[in-house]
């Protein structure tokens, strides 16, 4: 008979306070319809009353499976729970469950409140009275409780007593500065219930600021807290809260928590993860993390050479979880550590056939390698891998030549006295012994000028004759500049990620000290990569 | 007396698996000199033999007052330590330490090398003897230890004390699949103690696959291991290593830790954490995450109104540690009534003076909010904002006008049919009424072509008349690329670092959808800010 563990969200509320997040009621939502059906138990939605947006979003968010909670505030000093303007506003939202936030820390009852120790005792049990009263589930969060407890643990453990009396149905123990690491957490959570709050009754809320908020959380289960708070994706105020997204996996797939405990996400829902995550940074406007444990783009991938060849005899030995589990998948990426194996594997995946023991093998590795010392990223560009590949298997096509090229960059005052600039670039090919000219301008259908690159790209992809049709079908999606060493005399890495009508997309490098001509070569793999895979449909229409 | 802990840092080898990570030489000596000046005990700089940049790093790298580590493989089966030319690439690099990667779970010794269990025990026996043989300092790194302790304790040991009698300096338990919660790390090392591996001899190296290498790290230390490895900011296969950016601040500051261990990192070292921890950002091309446990820009930024108001009263409130002394900063958001008094001091910084309450504060805020949602990025280009903040002040010198600039970028055949390609740039200025030209080219020394930007600068500083004195005075020392926006449509970001004869170093920023133009726009910058701060000397040496 496993216990239950409850998962209690807050990315709405304390996920709120990452600097540069603040959502609109739509994206509370989108955030909270997924929440819900990944499985939690809580929802913490905001604070109604606090700003337009949480007041919103209590009004209007549809039924949820979790229990939704508004977070507010015990009342202040001077007042009664029934007349406090602040608590009404959160017991307006007529959520189900309501927390209130309160001191134990004796320090902060009198430095920052500015009240008496018993006088914030009694706010406490009032507010969660009152809650109670007004038929709601009540949660009581223990601010600054582990510092609070170092300092005066007798008035710390009144303040849980005054919330448990009064029929808080949680007592919440929160690090708030996130200075408490975990060892030390499990020793307050087990003295905790050692001086009579049940460990069924307990919380943990923790921050990352040592970056050990989800071993933190992990001590205080196996201590005997049975509600973890969290947030997707670890957001919160500075470092962030636990990421709910690390503990979820841990809590259901490893021991001892597997076998101990069961919570209310089930194995398919987990296997939503990936995805819930992505959503999340999908509303942020944020490149997911590739280094995310779990669901990150690099969790699976194996770039060590020795890692990758025995991945492919059985996932087991580099992989403590199966990253299907988590609705991950495995990537074996190209690199300089790459072995025999995971070429010959990364080859078949581009449809490039060669026998074990082949001297091509040797020979693209040592090609790789050194490309990769002069600053090109093979692992990145998986086309640009797979034509130079070609290449020293014979079996490259040439398709065209390019002779020559021409940049102009020019920015001057136009008539109006307005400074404008404008590019401007010639490419020159040779295609079955015909030379083709084209010319482009970097100008957009707004009139924008959108540089040099632009421009080359455009007239690069002008005129291609017989390859013109595969070449229209595609376009660049996004365009990357990296500086791989110091000062203007660096030498630069483009990555260029293109896509065709297929819904095929592919990357390719280029590196020069000269900015233009590294593009020129990223969008010169692009076109070339391209044709490669379409050639057989070149022929073809050609006889 | 406290007991001493070793740190071991394997940013350029481990760190070097991260996906999309390719160190130079040249910035892996950046690096390792970063690693010395911090304290870290031992630094593991590569693989020599295994690509030309590690063996070209070894071959190169400055002496170091932490003892340098070459990594290797404990020797294969069917020959001799002396025999096996991977080792002995590994020997050749000459470096004081050797860590030597070998398998202790049987599994892996049967599944993965396919050898017998004793041959693999004596493989590490033989490569260990050779390496102290050869008056190495030797350490073993234990493959998947733990999971090879799970699955048979017996030969998991007897592959340790095989190195410990061969002479190992350091067995470092490896959790190479980074499967094992940290109660489990704990109880393990332990176990091996009692086994009679010394405490004072064992290493622990996590993985981040679960959110707590940290955490597993510090779990080892207080169960007797007194060797750390891990990464600056947890660089690593997957999802990283042990960062060793969030351990160090929690060793030296933290209890139990503080006064039960001490390490070489001095006090003034650590609080020059942050800075490390961003020039490592800066050589990888990345935006530094806001999040990041002590040094990151948010780490210690008090977003929520009641915890700004709070930590004005007294910083340990909300603080879990002092900022400074991990060499970051507090930081209170601009859009309140802290953030203006904040801006004030960051502008008498600058040598700026404005009274509370000047409207021009206000302006300054809104100006900075809309640059930097069009891309610009102010924390950083402080040399720009400076600039921005004289012009809302209506304190800005203009010098000198440009009236226009072109650039020209052409790659063609030369006479020999070799592929060359060469920049011009012409610039237009008009200073007091009389107009310049100047022209450029990309060529440098040895004759290589550095591109347009190059030419640009270059053209730009050639001729400014009575200014040319000053400007002869400074020199670009970075330059970085930044694409804000997907496609190539994209707003491209560009900052420059200039330097001068007196030390002094400044960064501007210039932000466009034409890169050439978003550099121009920086450079002008980074010549206007020398211009303003040594006006005076101008005016005096006009008289």
């Amino acid at each position: 008979m496993r216990e239950r563990l409850y998962l209690y969200d807050t990315t709405l509320r304390d996920g709120q306070q990452t600097q540069g997040v603040q959502f609109s009621v739509a994206e509370k939502q989108k955030i909270a319809k997924a929440l819900d059906a990944l499985g939690v138990d809580y929802i913490e939605g905001g604070w109604p009353g606090a700003n337009p947006t949480d007041s919103g979003f209590f009004d209007t968010v549809a039924p949820t499976r979790a229990t939704m909670a508004a977070f507010g505030m015990t009342k202040r000093a001077g007042r009664s729970a029934e007349n406090d303007d602040v608590l009404a506003a959160v017991l307006n939202a007529r959520t189900a469950a309501v927390c209130l936030v309160g001191k134990t820390h004796d320090f902060h009852v009198t430095a920052a409140l500015g009240i008496g120790l018993e006088e914030n005792v009694e706010n406490i049990r009032a507010s969660v009275a009152h809650c109670v009263a007004e038929g709601r589930e009540a949660i009581f969060d223990a601010e600054h409780f582990f510092d609070g407890y170092a300092a005066n643990p007798d008035y710390a453990l009144d303040c849980l007593r005054a919330a448990r009396d009064a029929g808080a149905r949680w007592m919440v123990l929160c690090d708030t500065n996130g200075g408490t690491l975990p060892d030390r957490i499990a020793e307050v959570v087990r003295a905790v219930i050692a001086a009579g709050i049940p460990g069924e009754r307990l919380g943990i809320h923790t921050h990352n600021d040592t970056e050990t908020a989800v071993a933190g959380s992990l001590a205080a289960v196996e201590a005997g807290a049975r509600q973890i708070q969290g947030t997707l994706n670890g957001l919160g105020e500075r470092c962030g809260n636990a990421n709910l997204v690390s503990l979820l996996p841990t809590l259901l797939l490893k021991e001892p928590f597997a076998s101990l405990y069961e919570t209310g996400v089930t194995d398919d829902a987990l296997s939503t993860l990936t995805q819930v995550s992505r959503m999340l940074d999908d509303v942020l406007n944020r490149v997911p993390l590739k280094q995310l444990p779990y669901v990150g783009a690099s969790a699976f991938a194996h770039k060590a050479g020795l890692h990758a060849s025995a991945i492919l005899k059985d996932p087991t030995t580099y992989e403590h979880v199966a990253p299907e589990r988590v609705g991950n998948a495995r990537f074996i990426p190209m690199s300089n550590q790459a072995g025999q194996s995971n070429l010959r594997r990364r080859l078949m995946e581009a449809g490039i056939e060669v026998s074990p023991g082949d001297p091509a093998l040797a020979r693209i590795l040592e090609t790789v390698k050194s490309r990769e010392a002069e600053g090109y990223a093979y692992d990145t560009a998986q086309a640009s891998f797979e034509l130079l590949a070609r290449a020293e298997l014979g079996q490259a096509a040439e398709f065209f030549e390019v002779k020559r090229y021409r940049v102009t960059v020019e920015r001057r005052k136009n008539k109006y006295d307005r400074m404008v600039s404008l590019s401007e670039a010639v490419v020159v090919v040779k295609i079955n012994g015909e030379k083709r000219l084209s010319v482009s301008e970097s100008m957009d259908e707004t009139g924008a000028d959108r540089g040099p690159l632009n421009a080359l790209a455009k007239a690069l992809a002008k005129d291609l004759g017989p390859y013109q049709e595969i070449i229209d079908d595609m376009r660049l999606v996004d365009f990357k500049v990296r500086i791989t060493q110091g000062g203007t005399e660096a030498v630069t890495r483009v990555i260029i990620d293109s896509a065709d009508g297929q819904g095929r997309r592919w990357s390719t490098v280029g590196v020069s000290a000269n900015i233009v001509d590294a593009s020129f070569e990223a969008l010169l793999d692009a076109v070339r990569w391209k044709l490669a895979r379409d050639a057989g449909q070149v022929a073809a229409a050609a006889e």
